[in-house]
């Protein structure tokens, strides 16, 4: 953890003491025996020092790399799983079938074109359109953001290409990237709509290397369909410079991506049935897809390795519960493996006593959040003080839980989440230095030893952590 | 500079101390007066509250950008230049023609193909052959140096490719640069000697992104001509992956690079004449060129502008030598400005009193260290004295002036040397990160205010350098 306090964490802090002090008769009946919690450390301790991770991770990284969905990458990564599953120990290995939509990214160009010729860096954003073959020319108009766009008259738009020059904050949160990503996924469809002809956003990232940053890009059915790209922190600095001259400025963009038929891919599922309960589960998750400038080894390969080892280790100690792992198919274009997933066990879905997902790359946990009834918060706090000792903070009952599981919160799984920094997450996520080398194999295993430590305590514990309300108009998977 | 103590200066800072003793009735009749220490130091904080360089240096990037040897962005270059010293007030400016080698970058491209493909990012070395155009696939065979493939039996070489997996030490000096260089410059041909159909090298740099580093590479008229291509250092780790499953790992390599007619371009110089000895002069020196993957910020469009601002600005005080600027054409590919400056003014050599030059970019000057004639290193040290106080360190009196200037210290200049901080330089020199994004403008103006109280000092000191030996076997410009 950086040595910088990070205020966000005051008020909870100060919010939960009270909270506590109102609860104080549960809290000294603790929920969790002295037993649990030794077992639970011991799981830990195995953790810190295990390698089933890294191990893990450095193969699918190395033998299978960049796995889109759709991609030849995405149904060699389903075999991976399978076999690496059976390999660990897992039971009741399968795949279970999931439609993806197929999206094969072609090459994407631009270059200043006056008043000074520069080359620049750009991705085709995900799901992007092509341009014509020969390219685009248009002079550039800045926005900072979709609300200056919405302010702009149609004819400073029209005919030309926009460029949204919002720079992404580095936060430790998820923060800074829930402020970037709207101008990512509707970008392109708002400027289209004021009669734009291409749209180059400022990365969604936060390095300053010149390597862009891709990510999905939704079209709006009301807007033309146009050509989405994203510029490295270093490339918008440049278009910036010549912008500020005064003189109008034009870039030529060109990009050959195309969309191929919806294909099939699978999620893939293996378990440790329970001593005692089997049919009450423990959902740990993380999306086996990635996109396809780097190999996906913070996003999601990490997230793959994090909970195959947790559930293993988790299981070593034999709880009441099913600890199932399920690596989703497709989260990064559509979270198409989530909702197949919500509608295949959707019999079993009030079964599922508490869901994790780790999708937030193998750096340092910092903090525990839950999204638990009111009633369960006790039992949430006592898991938090049993990961205390590792450094991770608590922060609260609001969590949300990551895209793929998200969709079970709402149909009344509780849940928990583990935020890592997101400091250095965003600097290389969804990037071409999304690579095996960037991750430290130490803070690999700290993410294990949490995962585990909760895996188990939730397999185990009595009573379970009550249902969240279903939402009335709860979404239909 | 680093809080890390730098142990290379402790042995030189002994002897210095040793030397010292023995000098003592030189040192305490100081040769520089009081008088003009004092006006150095008005050059000094004048420099270090002006913004010249910066915009200088935003200016190049911007508008003329990468600007290798033979390009458009060359020749747009040398116009740049001329406008910009006229503009700073320099007198005589002009160019002088230079024939320049031509190499035209093409498209690199390489993937592993089994046993687990993957793509690579690769750059071509500069200078680098074509490959046929449909590439060549072939085994690769993995060494670690120069020596370990001289050590190689040639059936284990003959119809490979030739990957040299050695890293480039992360080094403050030039030490980790010099020693990596070797393969850049002559692994492509000793492979070839041995059959290899092509060579791949762990990219000359230090940086853990996915952006290879460029830099010329040399054939040996002895060798077939095969292509050379630098792998980053994640996707060296990614083979050397592959390789380490025991597996036999095939690459395909494709490079479109050309060789062109050498073309003319030019050195650029510009000078303010000295009040009383004119035909003496101090040169400052850096290289117009650079290579084409970044805009050539700090390699070395932060030397052009350090150089330019200092000669500004210890011209003010209308020192008694001539204050002569050069930018040299194409030291990236060959150094033939600089052996064309040597034809040039072969005449009045023996009047360039000191010669420096800025080329390793604008990061914090750690040490000053001269090749000057032993009766003058006293002079050479007071002005050390006079500038420690920005936290400059002594490195005594073996220095090597930079690739440009190297040429004239055979030919009897004495010259200085100032030392920036190597580590970060190499993480982005020659590479795609090598823009103006990446420059710190106080560090630009550390570097200004100590060009310019060294060019102050030399231009005003009477007596100046003296002259070097020249050795038996100089080389012939």
């Amino acid at each position: 953890m950086s040595a910088r306090p990070h205020p966000r964490f005051a008020i909870p802090l100060l919010a939960t003491a009270a909270l506590l002090a109102l609860l104080a008769p549960w809290v000294f009946a603790a929920l969790l025996s002295p037993a649990l919690v030794e077992r639970a450390r011991t799981v830990r301790d195995r953790a810190l020092v295990d390698d089933t991770a890294y191990q893990c991770l450095r193969s699918l990284t190395t033998e299978v790399g960049p796995r889109m969905a759709g991609s030849p990458g995405d149904a060699r990564a389903v075999a991976w799983a399978l076999a690496k599953l059976k390999a660990l120990g897992f039971q009741n290995v399968r795949s279970e079938p999931v439609l993806v939509p197929h999206w094969i990214r072609g090459e994407a160009k631009a270059e200043i074109v006056s008043p000074w010729p520069q080359s620049l860096i750009v991705t085709a954003l995900g799901g992007s359109v092509a341009t014509p073959p020969e390219g685009i020319e248009a002079e550039v108009v800045a926005v900072r953001s979709l609300d200056e766009l919405a302010n702009t008259p149609r004819e400073r738009i029209e005919g030309r290409i926009v460029f949204f020059t919002g720079r992404m904050a580095r936060t430790k949160d998820l923060a800074g990237y829930r402020a970037a990503v709207p101008v990512r996924s509707r970008g392109a469809s708002e400027a289209a709509k004021l009669g734009a002809v291409a749209a180059l956003i400022r990365t969604v990232g936060t390095s300053s290397e010149r390597l862009p940053h891709t990510g999905s890009t939704r079209y709006d059915s009301k807007a033309p369909k146009i050509a989405a790209l994203a510029l490295s922190n270093p490339d918008a600095d440049m278009l910036e410079r010549e912008i500020a001259s005064g003189q109008p400025v034009r870039v030529h963009v060109a990009n050959s991506s195309a969309w191929a038929e919806s294909t099939m891919s699978a999620n893939v599922i293996g378990e440790f049935p329970g001593r005692k309960w089997k049919n009450e589960i423990v959902l740990l998750g993380a999306h086996l897809d990635s996109w396809d400038l780097g190999t996906g080894a913070h996003d999601d390969g990490a997230g793959v390795a994090i909970v195959a080892a947790a559930a293993k280790l988790a299981a070593q100690m034999k709880p009441a519960r099913t600890l199932r792992v399920v690596f989703y198919a497709n989260e990064e274009n559509g979270t198409s493996g989530a909702r197949a997933y919500a509608r295949t066990h959707r019999a079993e879905i009030d079964r599922h006593v508490l869901g994790m997902e780790s999708d937030l790359g193998a750096y340092r946990v910092l903090s525990l959040s839950a999204k638990v009834p009111v009633e369960r918060l006790t039992l949430a706090r006592e898991i938090h003080s049993a990961l205390e000792p590792m450094g991770i903070l608590w922060d609260g009952n609001e969590a949300s839980g990551g895209s793929d599981i998200d969709t079970l919160k709402g149909l009344g799984m509780p849940l928990m989440f583990l935020q890592t920094d997101a400091e250095p997450y965003f600097d290389l996520h969804h990037g071409a230095n999304d690579t095996f080398d960037q991750v430290d194999p130490a803070l690999l295993r700290q993410n294990v030893a949490a995962y585990a430590m909760i895996a188990l305590i939730a397999a185990e514990v009595e009573g379970g952590f009550g249902r969240l309300p279903k939402p009335a108009s709860s979404p239909q998977p």
